[in-house]
């Protein structure tokens, strides 16, 4: 299908990134392509009640702030990992978007001679761009030194990679990784 | 230290074998040696509380069964990932420890050629071995197909890897995967 086509039906389905790369993900588990799985979300739980004859009910619990990225898993027996964000904007990614501990994540995994990057998408303009970690740290190490406070689209473009947008799998990231690392 | 004296530091501390491998393996992150996380349980939430200027409160949840193991990272630019379980008894390891969803997350992961492997702890004999997913499969196909319901210790003591237990880090675990992957 021709991308306008396909842009077209991405956005009149309504469906978010996280089911994307959900569905994604499923795909390439039931045709052995890579197994990546998103991680729970991290709960602090206060208090369980344990009822006689059912399952436990947790009554009291808060959510806690992640200390990794969201999606990790295993493509041709490398590590990958990696974290989903979106904006509405259409210049430029906001770098709030991230955490200090998620930037610290993906050095620790950059070091480790793992595959980290992060799948930036501008909702308004329909584009995907997968952007590997070495090139997001320059942006945050700036920012932090009073730089500006988001990456420029222009930039995104240059150094990142567009993802085309499909049926199925709806965001095919695993073919731009084995472009760039094998 | 020799052998009996960190066993018997082992058992006055109370720690437990998920403890002693979140110890473990903030050790191996603190030393850039690898990074490996346990994973959040997996909550089912049906509902939540905002209160104004307060925190969001979950009111009701369910824990869900995992889908996958509850360890994984990266050791020089590899997959890694392990289920961690222990048995009281002294001369065979339960099977019924395991689900078969965790069976089929293993051999997923082998089939990508990551390194899936169990932790496996006889707290009354205070051993610990790895034992490689492949190492497993074979006993798991075997029960059910009415075979036994556990692995005998001889056969773990084979084919698995002794662990040697430590103050810092407890369960090196790497060093083993070292050996075995490097
Ligand atoms: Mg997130
Ligand atoms: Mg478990």
């Amino acid at each position: 299908p021709s991308r306008a086509k396909v842009e077209s039906v991405y956005s009149n389905r309504g469906m978010t990134l996280e089911e994307d790369l959900n569905e994604t993900n499923e795909y390439y588990l039931a045709q052995g392509i890579a197994v990546v799985h998103k991680k729970p979300t991290p709960i602090q739980i206060v208090n369980v009640d344990y009822p006689k004859r059912s399952a436990a009910v947790i009554k009291e619990a808060y959510f806690k702030q992640a200390s990794t990225t969201d999606y990790n898993g295993v493509y041709k027996g490398k590590y990958i990992d990696f974290e989903a964000k979106e904006t509405k904007n259409k210049t430029s990614f906001p770098l709030r978007n991230f955490h200090e501990h998620q930037i610290q994540h993906m050095n620790q995994i950059v070091k480790q001679n793992g595959i980290s990057f992060v799948i930036l998408m501008f909702t308004s303009l329909e584009e995907i761009y997968l952007f590997e970690a070495p090139s997001l740290f320059p942006y945050w190490q700036d920012m932090k030194k009073d730089g500006r406070k988001s990456i420029p689209k222009a930039d995104i473009e240059k150094k990142g990679h567009l993802i085309e947008l499909g049926y199925h799998p709806r965001i095919d990231y695993i073919k731009t990784i084995d472009k760039l690392y094998f």
